[in-house]
C-alpha cells in the first residue's frame, strides 16, 4: 500500500495524545472549499443523465482549456484513472519523473508496465510510457511546456504516450497546461476536481486527451461513472470563473502568510504552490512529531527523512495552533 | 453504445409532446428512496477515510451475508466493476446467460473476451468466464444455488470464473445468493446498491469474492474509490435493517397491485422481481408509445419487440396516470 496524506484514522494512531481535532496539513486540498448548496434529489435518487454528462464537460473543457467536450472524459476521482490511462500504452517501458506522488508507479505497474522513477527529465524520451506530475507534487517543480511538447513528440512517433498529471495546475502556471494541444495525439492531460475547489470527498477527475482516446476510457468506465453529486458541484463549481480568480488570488494571499510564518521559526519554504509548500529540513522528522503531538499534521515521506509538506491551514484558529505549535517546537530545539 | 432505461433526455426526444413531468417506469430503481439526511460537511470536503470504507465493507458483508469484510469490495457503481470484474478471468470465452442485462457482454469483450449469449444453462460450464444475472434482468428468471455451485466448481477446476450479477437480490429470493460461499474461490458476485435503496445518482456497488481476488480489485481503484456521500449513505442505509424488511414488504404489495393493475386491461405480467415487472405482449411497441406519448416511460428492448419491462410507479399520483394512460390505449385498442 502507498502511504497518503489526509487520513485522520492514521494521525489519530500516531499521535494518540494530541488535542483534536486535528488541524490537517497533510494534503494539497485548498481548506476554502466551494460554497455548499441543496443539491436536487434526483441528483441521488435517479441515474445520472447522460445530458448532465455533457454539460460537465462543456464547462470543463472550457475552464481547463481543452479543445473540445469531446476531448474531456470525466471519472469519479483522477485516482481511479490512473491505471485505465497507464493502460493506453502497451506493457513495456514506464518512466516516472520522481521524486512524485507514488500512485503513478503503482497504477503503471498494475497496467503491466516495468516502472522506474528517473529525475532527469532528458531519460524520459527512452519511455512507452512517461510520467510528469505538473507542477510537481511535493516539490512544485515546473516542466515548460516546450519541453513536454517536444519529449510528447518524440514519445508519439515511437507510438509511446506522456501522461501529464496537472493535478494542482488550477494554482498555475495555467499557461503551462497542455491541456489545449491534446488533439495531436499521443498525451493524457489529467485534471483534479476535488484539491483546487476543496471537495475531495465528491470524486471527480478528467482525462484530457484526442477524441478517440477520451471514447475509449469513456467505454471502459460505462455511463453512470460520474455521480450525481459530483455533477451538480462540478458544473456549478467549473462554471463559476468569478469565484475560481478570487481563490487564487486569496490562496497566493494564504500562502504568502504561511511562508512568513514558517520563516519566522527558521524553516525556509524550498517549493510547492498555492495549494502546499515543500520543506527541505534536516530535523524535517523532529518538526513532524513535534507538531504532530500538538494536533497539527504535516505530511512527511517514507525514505526522504529531510523532506515535509505543508497544506494550508484554514480558520483563523487552525493559523493560532500552527504558530503556537511552531513556537514551541522553536523553543524546545533552541534549548530555552 | 448500449441503450438504457432511466434517461429522461431520451424520453424527450422520444415524445417531444408528452406532459411533464414524466412518469419514469423504465428502471428497475426503487421509486421510494431511502430517506435524506443532511450530510457533514467532512463528506464532500474531506478525502474519505479508510476507516469509514471499513465500516462500510462490514455492513455489506453482514447484510449480503458475504462470509466477512474481507470479502467485499466497495466501487463508485457496480456498472465499472465489470470490466474489472471480467478482466480477473484471462481473455477466452465469455459466456453470458441471456437475454440480460447488455452491459455484461460489453464489458467482457473490452477485457479481451470473445462474448456469446447464450441461452441454455448448461453450456455456460465450457465458459472460461460465465456470466449469470440472478434474477435476471429483464424477466426474473432465476437460477437455483445448487446449479450455480456446481456450475462455479467445474470452471474453478479449470481456472475459469464464474460472474453472479445480483443486482437485484436484495428483494430475494435471498437464499438463493452466492454471496456466502464466495471463499471456494472462482465466483464474484455483484451487488448493487442504488437500486433497492433507490438511490442511483450516488453510485455505489460490490464485489464479493475471495480475499485475493477482493484484494486485487481493491488495488485497481485505489484509495479513495467510494465518494464521501456514497460512503455515509451506504452505511447508514445498509446497517437499517428494519427499513430493508419493510421495503421488501411495500415493494411486494405495490407489485401486486402493478400486476393487477395491468391485468384490467388485458395485460399479462409474465415475470420479473418486485422492483420491475417482465411484460410480454405482440403489440409491445403500440403500449410503449401510447403510454410513452402520455408521459409514461416502460423499457422497451431493441431486437426483442414483443417485451417490455415496467418498474413501479411512486406517489399516488404516478399511479393515477398510469391508470389514465392505460385505460386510453385499451379504448383505442379496443376499437371505441
Amino acid at each position: 500500500m502507498v502511504d497518503h496524506g489526509g487520513s485522520l484514522g492514521r494521525a489519530r494512531g500516531l499521535f494518540p495524545h494530541a488535542p483534536q481535532p486535528f488541524v490537517d496539513l497533510s494534503t494539497g486540498i485548498n481548506p476554502h472549499s466551494y460554497p455548499f448548496f441543496e443539491l436536487p434529489a434526483t441528483a441521488l435518487s435517479r441515474l445520472p443523465e447522460a445530458a448532465r454528462v455533457r454539460d460537465l464537460a462543456d464547462v470543463a473543457a472550457s475552464v481547463y482549456g481543452a479543445p473540445s467536450a469531446a476531448n474531456v472524459a470525466a471519472a469519479p476521482g483522477t485516482q481511479i484513472l490512473l491505471p485505465c490511462v497507464a493502460s493506453l500504452a502497451s506493457p513495456g517501458k514506464a518512466l516516472v519523473l520522481g521524486p512524485t506522488y507514488a500512485e503513478h508507479q503503482r497504477a503503471a505497474a498494475i497496467a503491466g508496465h516495468a516502472v522506474t522513477e528517473v529525475d532527469d527529465f532528458e531519460v524520459l524520451a527512452g519511455a512507452d510510457l512517461a510520467i510528469v506530475v505538473n507542477p510537481n507534487n511535493p516539490d512544485g517543480r515546473i516542466v515548460g511546456r516546450e519541453r513536454l511538447l517536444e519529449l510528447a513528440g518524440k514519445l508519439h512517433a515511437r507510438g509511446g504516450l506522456l501522461v501529464v498529471d496537472e493535478a494542482f495546475m488550477d494554482v498555475g502556471p495555467l499557461g503551462e497546461s497542455l491541456a489545449g494541444v491534446v488533439d495531436r495525439g499521443g498525451i493524457v492531460v489529467l485534471r483534479s476536481f476535488g484539491k483546487f475547489f476543496g471537495l475531495a470527498g465528491l470524486r471527480l477527475g478528467f482525462a484530457i486527451a484526442d477524441a478517440l482516446t477520451v471514447e475509449r476510457l469513456e467505454a471502459q468506465f460505462g455511463p453512470w461513472a460520474v455521480a450525481g453529486p459530483a455533477l451538480e458541484y462540478g458544473i456549478r463549481a467549473l462554471g463559476d470563473t468569478g469565484w475560481q480568480v478570487e481563490m487564487r488570488r486569496r490562496l497566493a494571499g494564504d500562502t504568502a502568510r504561511l511562508d512568513a510564518l514558517f520563516g519566522r521559526f527558521g524553516v525556509a519554504v524550498a517549493g510547492g504552490t498555492t495549494l502546499f509548500r515543500y520543506i527541505r529540513l534536516a530535523d524535517a522528522a523532529g518538526l513532524f512529531s513535534a507538531l504532530g503531538e500538538r494536533g497539527i499534521l504535516l505530511r512527511h515521506f517514507s525514505g526522504r527523512p529531510d523532506v515535509l509538506r505543508a497544506g494550508l491551514p484554514g480558520e483563523g484558529e487552525e493559523w493560532q495552533r500552527l504558530e503556537s505549535a511552531l513556537a514551541d517546537w522553536a523553543q524546545q530545539r533552541d534549548g530555552y
